[in-house]
C-alpha cells in the first residue's frame, strides 16, 4: 500500500484542504435528535449515528478524521461497537482516519495496541494513530513496522495544552527542550519511511498554540508530517496553526473538534442550523475552516 | 470510601503478600482447554474465562489484579467484554484492581478516561489506573478527584523497559534525570490524597529493573506507593523489586503477569500443571513469589 505521508499529501491536494475533524462526541453537546434517540435505544447507538452523520457532512471538505476514543471508551464495551462504526465508515467514504489513541506502552503490549488499530485485520481499523514517547524506542517501533504497510503514527511532541511545559519544555544540558530532542528522535525514527511527497509517516503532534516552537521543530523536522491540534475552541489562529507549515504550506492537517462537529450551537452557524439543520451547519463550519487555513498560507 | 493507598496496604497486612498479578493474556499462550473454548466461541470468551480462572487461582494470595487492557482492545468490542468481566469478577472476589491503561490526554478526554475506569458507575470499574504523564498535570487532574473517592492512580514515573533511558534518564540542568523531576511532581501532586498508612493514593510506577534509581526515588517520595514491574520474566529478582521499599517492607507491590499466568510452561511448574491442573501452577507460582519476596525484605 502507498506510504501514508504521500496518501494524506495527495488528499490534501485532491480536496485543497488541511482540515482533520476531530470527533469527540459528548452527551451534552451532541444534536437534539440525538439526546432522543439516546433516551430510545443509548448512548452508544446516538454516538455511532452522530458519527456517522458528522462524516457525511465534512467529507467533501476533510482529509481525515480524527475520532478520539475516550469518549467512547466511557461508554464500555458499546461505545467501542460505536468507536469501531465510526472507523469503518469513514473508510467506506473514502475519508482517511487518525486513532487519537495517545497510546504508549512497551513489547508484546504496545505490539498488540498496533495490531488492534493498525493491522490488515484490526478490529479498529484506522490509517493512523496517536503515541506518547514517554517509555521511548521500545513504545514505537512496535508501530514501525505498520509504517512501511501504509499506515502512519503521529507522536507526541508538543501538546497543545498549557502545562505541557511541566515536562516537555524542560531543558536538558545542552539548553534545548527536552521536546525537540524528541522531535529529533522521531525525525530519525521516520528517516525509512519518507515517501515520494518528501514526508514520513512517522509524524508528529505539535500543537496550534505554540506556533514560535512549531516553527523551531520545522527546521528541526523538515522531512515530519505535523497533526497540528488547539485551532479554533483552543485558541490557536490560522496563522498559528500554519506557522509549522513549509513554503508549499504543505507538511501537515489542522485538527478542529467542537469547532466543527458542534458548530450548530455556534452563534455564528445557529442560523445555518436552524434553517438547513445542524448537519449544513458542522459542513459550513469545515467550509470555513478549509478557506480560512487556505487564505493564511503562511510560509516559513 | 476508605484511601486507596490504605486500602492496599491493609490488604498486603492481611495477606501478607506483596504480589500484584498482571493478567497479560494471548492467545499463543494460553491454556490448551482455552485454546479450544476460542475455536469454539472465540478469544473474547476465552480470554474472559481465562481471566476468571486466573482470579480464582490467585485471590487468596495476590493483593491485587492488573489486567493490561492492550491484549484486550486487539480482540475489538468483545475483547472490552471481556476486559470488564475480569474487573468487575476480581472485584466480586475481594480482589483490588489497578486497570493498565497508561492513559495519558488532556481536559475533557482525561475526564472520560477517568469516568471509564474510575467513577462510580465505571463501565471499566478499577480501583485505580496506570497514566502516563508526558501532558503535565492537565493529564492528571482529572484523575485526581477520584483519589478522593477511594480510587488511585499509578503515574509512569521510571518504566522497566531499557529504552526508558531514550527520555526519562535525560539529565535537566540542574543535573538531576528528567525521570526524578517527574518524580517530584508525583509525590507533590499525591500531598492531598496521603492515607493514615503515610502513603498516598497517587502512586508512581517504577522498574524493578532499576534498583539504584528507585533507592533514589524512595528518597525523593517518601509517602508514594509503588507499582513495581519488572519482576520474573523481564528480569528483575526479588532484590531489585524490594530496593525501593521503606524499612517495613511497605510502600508498594510488585508485578509479575508471565511469570504467574502462564506458569504452566515453565519447566519449575510443569509438573504441577500435569499432576493437578494448570490452576494449580498459577497459584503455586504466586505462592512462590509471596515467599521469595517475603524473603527477601531488604530495608532501605
Amino acid at each position: 500500500m502507498q506510504n501514508f505521508a504521500d496518501r494524506l499529501l495527495a488528499e490534501c491536494k485532491r480536496k485543497k484542504s488541511l482540515v482533520l475533524v476531530g470527533i469527540d462526541p459528548r452527551k451534552e453537546s451532541l444534536p437534539a435528535e440525538h439526546q432522543k434517540l439516546a433516551s430510545l435505544k443509548g448512548w452508544a447507538e446516538a454516538y455511532k449515528i452522530f458519527g456517522r452523520e458528522v462524516i457525511d457532512a465534512v467529507a467533501n471538505v476533510a482529509v481525515a478524521i480524527k475520532p478520539q476514543v475516550a469518549f467512547y471508551e466511557a461508554l464500555g464495551p458499546d461505545g467501542m461497537v460505536a468507536f469501531q462504526d465510526t472507523l469503518r465508515y469513514a473508510r467506506e467514504k473514502n475519508l482517511l482516519t487518525v486513532a487519537d489513541i495517545k497510546r504508549g506502552d512497551i513489547g508484546t503490549t504496545a505490539e498488540a495496541y498496533a495490531e488492534a488499530f493498525l493491522s490488515d485485520d484490526a478490529l479498529f481499523p484506522s490509517d493512523s494513530v496517536t503515541i506518547n514517547p514517554y517509555l521511548g524506542i521500545d513504545g514505537i517501533e512496535p508501530f514501525l513496522k505498520y509504517c512501511n504497510r501504509g499506515k502512519g503514527v503521529y507522536i507526541l511532541v508538543k501538546t497543545s495544552n498549557k502545562s505541557s511545559v511541566d515536562f516537555q519544555n524542560q531543558r536538558l544540558q545542552n539548553d534545548a527542550e527536552l521536546f525537540k530532542l524528541v522531535a529529533k528522535k522521531v525525525s530519525d525514527w521516520g528517516q525509512p519511511f519518507i515517501g515520494e511527497s518528501g514526508y514520513s509517516s512517522v509524524g508528529a503532534v505539535v500543537g496550534a498554540t505554540w506556533p514560535e516552537e512549531a516553527k523551531e521543530l520545522r527546521q528541526l523536522m523538515p522531512h515530519t508530517s505535523f497533526l497540528i491540534p488547539g485551532y479554533g475552541a483552543q485558541g490557536g489562529g490560522a496563522k498559528d496553526a500554519l506557522a509549522s507549515m513549509d513554503a508549499q504550506n504543505t507538511g501537515g492537517i489542522v485538527n478542529s473538534s467542537r469547532g466543527i462537529i458542534f458548530a450548530f450551537d455556534n452563534e455564528k452557524y445557529k442560523e445555518t442550523a436552524s434553517k438547513n439543520g445542524w448537519q449544513a451547519s458542522v459542513a459550513q463550519a469545515a467550509e470555513d475552516m478549509r478557506t480560512d487555513l487556505n487564505e493564511s498560507a503562511h510560509p516559513i
